[in-house]
């Protein structure tokens, strides 16, 4: 290892170590931190932002780089270490420390107001934070600068990805989707949903969830398990903390929300411990990431194969709740297929009908066309003509997700975007465990978890989320795999 | 305000709000942090570490302090703050950022394995991350180079005091408990401890603390109450923490801590809202710190009017617990003085006692008389010559405590200074609220939490510890009143 390759890496494996302390610190408020100490929180986030700004724009940094790209990185990891670092310098370089900070304090705020808006359903509360979120938003993808501002934000979660090429895909995934829709509302027999929703104690249903995110294997040791408003995961490697929240009568937000986190979990985890804090040791994009959260959640959590081994489980750990119930009658009510408010509770079909929704609005919100005042009813008229459903309130509504009060514009389309990959994945998956079902009604996880490490978290982000797409799949990301498992799955279900 | 008075605050502000965040990341660490993320943590708090160090020892900064000084501060705040900034930036200067960062990194690792050592009542394993805080503290003492060593890790706590004022004030304090002690153990009539060693369930003891720390004022909006190996508090202003353990045999253990600690945070809830992040802002010395933590422990909390309002509540909480207890005699329980094992739940009497013990331990430490290795021996020594006990294991005895593990050498004193100041502080107490027995009587606490917020908490650091106490007490520090407290508490209660 050259001495200047060296330098380089101890400077970004602190940029890293600040990074994960700002992760840290948004974990805190939303999960153990006193009500009054927003503000406070935000100076704190404001000063590490700017810290972090300082070290990424460093110009001693910026020559150890030059030197880099002159004299060539040692091996095939020191290049995507630095093709990682030059994006994120490059990104960074041109967002002013001033807007940098300011957002960071303005975030810390809007999350907190979010979080007391959507206890309260109480959206004018909320709507100052959100405009001035946005604004400052609009103020940081005008500084990147790229044609299309929705492209400049996107590209912090899916580099790569473009507005443009989201729609031709989205359109592409409504146009399938849709008729699939029509199809399962058009069964003379559908499932019932009643067994979910029947009375599941809030401490069994932990215990429960702790048992499948251990046979997963999630290191809880490495992690923890807590409540917040909304579900999320933080932290990386030896600290990765996941939430979820309880329902006592709809027994499917914390069984699948925490498979879904520990699905994300199992990623960070999983990184390749020397290289987890270099530049091309993290996880790679959000939608690679969502690919390991919804994969878990659905593609084995949804699964028949997965319920033959813990349906069995289930029913001992809530005695009597569920003896009436069949295994195929509880495959069934997991799998409903049905438009519903909450996009984490949604089914995999209507799933991706969310995030188009909310693709559509957040593209306007960023370009203008449609203000922050005016969202609850864009809401709503977008949730009647994607969804055929209006929310009764915004708690339920607009104000159900966390991301837009955290800034987070471009984020919402990984979500469908994993869908894909993961669907992608699981082929490959197929064909290198052939005996896959058997396995899962074993109870086997981790043959599972194994294969995701070897084939996808042990890189990080050593390849570009498309080139690992290709790697692992043999195929570019679309939407055809996706669709045939659909198909498949809910023609069985639904018996077309 | 001047200009540069204002680039001068906001700069400090920012090592405030970074300071806050390391805070942040230690209370994470001992109360919620997974296992395995301690070396994660280290690579944080070192990151952090350097930057706070490269923000105090900015020469920018300097000069923005050089001009302040020639030119004179707007007022006598600015005066103040000037001073504190000047104090912590010269200490900062003598320290190297290579010894910061190690010495950050270093105790993270420490505290975890001081936590798993302690569990396991292994000191062997402790030791090596031991002997490594204390060779890099002794090298930071060095470094900052004052003619005794243990001075210039005092001066961190307790600012302006010395090793050799500490032994005059120790040796007066020795000299004037012993005889008390005598007294007391040839008592013919003492109280029995029996009552608060009955069976107190642990749901209901915190039920019952959060009730006590809420009257007392502490505002659970601006805090929390979490459990943790080692009671503490962290935070400030509106983000104040505090932590204990339940022992469902002993009651005190909690009841009393939790007092002790919500004392300390009502200090630093009570700071001046315009000021707190100021450089003369937060709280003063610890030794004030711990005169507030004490004051409410002991003076407040083992007091019998304390005890007239809230002893038919205890019973009301531990229903059949208490019945054929009479307030008398559980006041005698809960002031029952006897040499113990424990210092965070030894009777105010022995306490000092070990506090000396650790402070002649830890001066041996510092001057590399005594070796790591050798302390468990040394420990029980100087528990036998002190207190006339040993410790039965090293969980008990030399590993009870987490300061050491942590780096804190010339902390353990600051814990008998609050016992003097807190004495003094409340003579004056009593001649400015003459019939504050009978308040207490009735269960009003808040009086003496606004006499603490006017005289002593908005102050922060305007006037050093030394000052604060002439100006609060009208004397210097000494233990005098300490004592005539503890004979006439004492004597009441063991009748001589």
């Amino acid at each position: 290892m050259t001495e200047t390759y060296k330098l380089f890496l101890e400077r970004w494996r602190t940029i890293h170590d600040l990074e994960k302390v700002q992760e840290l610190l948004d974990w805190d408020q939303q999960v153990v931190m006193p009500r009054k100490g927003a503000e406070q929180r935000g100076n704190q986030q404001a000063a590490l932002a700017g810290l972090v700004h300082d070290r990424i724009t460093d110009p001693e940094l910026g020559e150890l780089m030059d030197s880099l790209a002159a004299k060539g990185t040692p091996n095939e990891d020191g290049a995507a270490d630095l093709r990682e670092a030059a994006r994120e310098r490059e990104r960074t370089m041109k967002i002013p420390r001033r807007l940098v900070k300011e957002r960071a304090r303005t975030i810390a705020m809007a999350q907190a107001a979010w979080a007391q808006a959507k206890a309260a359903d109480d959206f004018e509360s909320f709507q100052p934070y959100l405009e001035k979120v946005l604004s400052l938003t609009r103020e940081m993808a005008q500084a990147i600068g790229t044609p299309n501002p929705y492209d400049a934000l996107l590209d912090e979660f899916e580099p790569g990805m473009t507005e443009s090429a989201l729609k031709t895909l989205f359109g592409d995934l409504k146009g399938r989707l849709l008729p699939l829709l029509d199809k399962i509302k058009g069964a003379t027999k559908p499932p019932g949903e009643a067994p979910v929703k029947r009375c599941f104690s809030r401490d069994r249903q932990e215990v429960f969830c702790r048992v499948i995110a251990k046979d997963m294997g999630y290191d809880f040791e490495a992690g923890r398990l807590d409540v917040s408003v909304h579900p999320f995961t933080a932290g990386t490697f030896r600290d990765v903390r996941i939430t979820t929240r309880y329902d006592e009568n709809f027994l499917n937000t914390a069984l699948f929300g925490v498979m879904h986190e520990a699905g994300h979990a199992l990623y960070e985890q999983g990184l390749d411990p020397e290289r987890y804090r270099n530049p091309s040791g993290p996880s790679s994009s959000l939608g690679i990431h969502e690919s390991q959260s919804r994969f878990w959640e659905n593609l084995i959590g949804r699964s028949r194969a997965f319920w033959v081994y813990y349906y069995p489980k289930l029913r001992q750990a809530f005695p009597d709740v569920l003896d009436d119930v069949s295994l195929d009658a509880f495959y069934g009510a997991i799998n409903v297929c049905r438009p519903s408010l909450i996009r984490v509770e949604a089914d995999e079909v209507t799933y991706n009908l969310h995030i188009i929704m909310r693709f559509e609005l957040e593209s306007a919100l960023l370009a203008g066309t449609l203000e922050a005042r005016d969202l609850p009813e864009a809401w709503n008229t977008k949730s009647q003509e994607l969804l055929g459903i209006k929310a009764g309130s915004n708690a339920r509504g607009v104000l159900q997700d966390v991301h837009w009060s955290a800034g987070y514009i471009g984020y919402f389309p990984t979500y469908a975007l994993g869908n894909l990959y993961g669907a992608q994945f699981m082929e490959t998956l197929r064909q290198d465990i052939p005996d896959l079902d058997s396995r899962l009604e074993r109870g086997e996880l981790l043959p599972v978890k194994e294969w995701l490490n070897n084939r996808i978290h042990v890189h990080g982000r050593r390849y570009p989320a498309p080139e690992l797409c290709r790697r692992v799949t043999g195929k570019e990301l679309g939407a055809v795999s996706s669709i045939a498992y659909l198909t498949r799955k809910f023609g069985e279900i639904y018996g077309f």
